[in-house]
């Protein structure tokens, strides 16, 4: 577990670019996790204060009164509602799944986020690369592919790190032509449930859904998600890790902000603005194309290097951005950047024109001295 | 997942209790869980207030701050110390090592902590059943365990729920003559790691200690381990899970807690002198025997029902046991208790004996009249 190792696997290190620059980590501009920048609500802040002297005692090992909370969010039945450690937890149990399902395949459509490769490969199964279509990218391992049925699949919806959406009338053929489909819908929420398959757990019990709820409370530190599947399921989950998985302040943290309305109603407010006013900067500076998103994070190519470009708006502005070198087919001609409050993307926008102008002016002068 | 499920299967699940008898969790005066009943350190809740803004990013997915607090407490090497979400999830990460080492059997003391069968039976292994001297207790199985190198070993010291201390000089020998052992030290830090094995690590790479912060700093809610190991076992470990297993206010509430030597000492100072006074009181309560122990809880050997008793307790007194239904080996003529404060004490003790007499009473007169 090295520095190197672990800087580009994801996003959010900001311990890592912080000390790289020696500075803080609250100093750094972070646009490399996809978090909320409407902050923690109010509310959430408070109950997590409140139940600070639960600390004392074990978590319920039930979880009653979260899974209750999220059963009614969803207006589901509570059986079909697990919490976890963050969705990376949870994450890994599908993995398990996944593999229990098949015979070392596993449909993942790529670039995909890079955790889902190692959740893959702990148990022993590899990720078959798939295109947007669910239909494997290289035909050489289309025999393999032959009779999807008892063949799994992994996705994420809205997609990371492109923003593509896929629809709920396109998803759901799915169901019948894999014998387990894991849906991670992380950023869902920002979407206002648009395109969530929740409503077809009941009906599917081949489909897993898997939530995150630290990004859109920005609590990434607190770690806290759930799962979505059949009761049976979740209850062989549950024997597979230990019994108090979800601390206590992260639970009353997530009773508070799924009942929080009002902040949920600004982030929708906030996000299709926000999006529009970062995209359109993006397509102004010369040589950076950003793609369509319809989550909270745009994918941008770039004709200079994605890490030149992250390294100098580090250094010069402490400025973060998501370079894509942990996604092999995207690599050094592709970063991506979150939404973020129009203050802070104008901020964004000024360095990036600056940094590309700067990088592009290095490299035509080293080609003309080479 | 029902409550009656779960009701007996580990101490301090108060959230069950309180439903029980329809009073909250705080209500309830709990001698079910070891925790400090000195209560979490102020310097511990300081630390957790001051990283509240923390939460709005990451962890450190190294926890480099975090391993360095750990490895210079017991002056070791950070590279040999992995953080974890309660020592409960490094079980899980263990007992799938404990799988590999062997063809199907681990060793494993009875009685032993429940937790342990889950964590084996989850990767496929059961645990077969040692003596204190670690050799099989059932003669029918000794031909299984010929030859014991290329087997393993799981065992907690002291041993929960019996209080019993193993020397260091008891156990290097074992380091010897197994493939992989496996410590559990959750309530070595109550001795002041007086037969710890920590520093015997860097000599051997079969041994993983496995620690809590949770009991000592009175943090259950908020779930705070760690493994210690060679640093290639810790590697494959954290591909196993997800990266940000540990959340920021237990990792800010350890490093806190490790360095409050205050705090620390005055928990050692505390236990031998209330430890003994519950001793005491309980061997001279009729029909009782406590056993002798060397950690911060008792098992006491009961003529009438533990459960009856548990029950008795509860609804009459808001105080909560644990009973040890969940050990078959001691069923429903043990319990436990842990050691707390001496006000606390008395208060379990008149209980106790009240509920002992009128238990007693009832058992005759419905043999009587039966």
């Amino acid at each position: 577990m090295t520095n190197s190792d672990l800087s580009l696997a994801h996003g959010g290190n900001l311990d890592w670019a912080a000390r790289l620059v020696g500075c803080t980590p609250p100093e750094i501009l972070d646009f490399s996790a996809s978090i909320n920048p409407l902050g923690m609500p109010a509310s959430v802040r408070a109950a997590i204060w409140a139940a600070l002297p639960q600390v004392y005692a074990y978590p319920d090992r039930d979880y009653q009164d979260l899974r209750q909370a999220i059963a009614d969010y969803h207006q589901i039945d509570p059986t079909w509602v697990m919490p976890g450690n963050g969705a990376a937890e949870l994450l890994t149990w599908a993995a398990r799944n996944l593999a229990d399902a098949n015979t070392g395949l596993v449909g993942l459509v790529r670039p995909a986020f890079g955790d889902y490769d190692r959740a893959l490969l702990a148990q022993g199964v590899t990720g078959l690369p798939l295109g947007f279509d669910f239909t494997p990218v290289a035909p050489g391992i289309l025999a393999l592919w032959q009779g999807a049925w008892g063949r799994s699949l992994l996705l994420n919806n809205p997609h990371n790190p492109t923003g593509k959406l896929w629809q709920r009338s396109e998803l759901l053929p799915l169901l019948d032509r894999f014998k387990l489909v894991v849906i991670d819908e992380a950023f869902m929420d920002f979407l206002a449930d648009r395109e969530s398959l929740i409503q077809a757990v009941e009906s599917y019990p081949n489909l897993v859904i898997l939530r995150s709820l630290t990004k859109f409370y920005g609590l990434p530190g607190l770690r806290i998600g759930y799962a979505i599947a059949a009761p049976a399921r979740l209850q062989r989950w549950q024997k597979w890790r230990d019994p108090w998985s979800v601390n206590v302040l992260a639970q009353a943290a997530a009773i508070a902000g799924l009942a929080d309305l009002e902040f949920q109603q600004r982030t929708w407010a906030w996000l299709p603005t926000a999006r529009e006013h970062l995209f359109n900067g993006l397509t102004q500076i010369p040589g950076l194309e950003p793609q369509p998103s319809a989550a909270n994070f745009i994918l941008v190519k770039t004709r200079v290097s994605s890490l030149a470009l992250r390294q100098y708006l580090l250094f010069n502005h402490r400025i973060l951005i998501r370079d894509c070198q942990s996604f092999p087919e995207l690599g050094d001609r592709y970063f991506r950047v979150c939404v973020h409050t129009i203050a802070n993307q104008t901020q964004l926008l000024a360095a990036l024109a600056q940094a590309v102008t700067e990088l592009d002016f290095n490299s035509e002068r080293s080609q003309f001295f080479s």
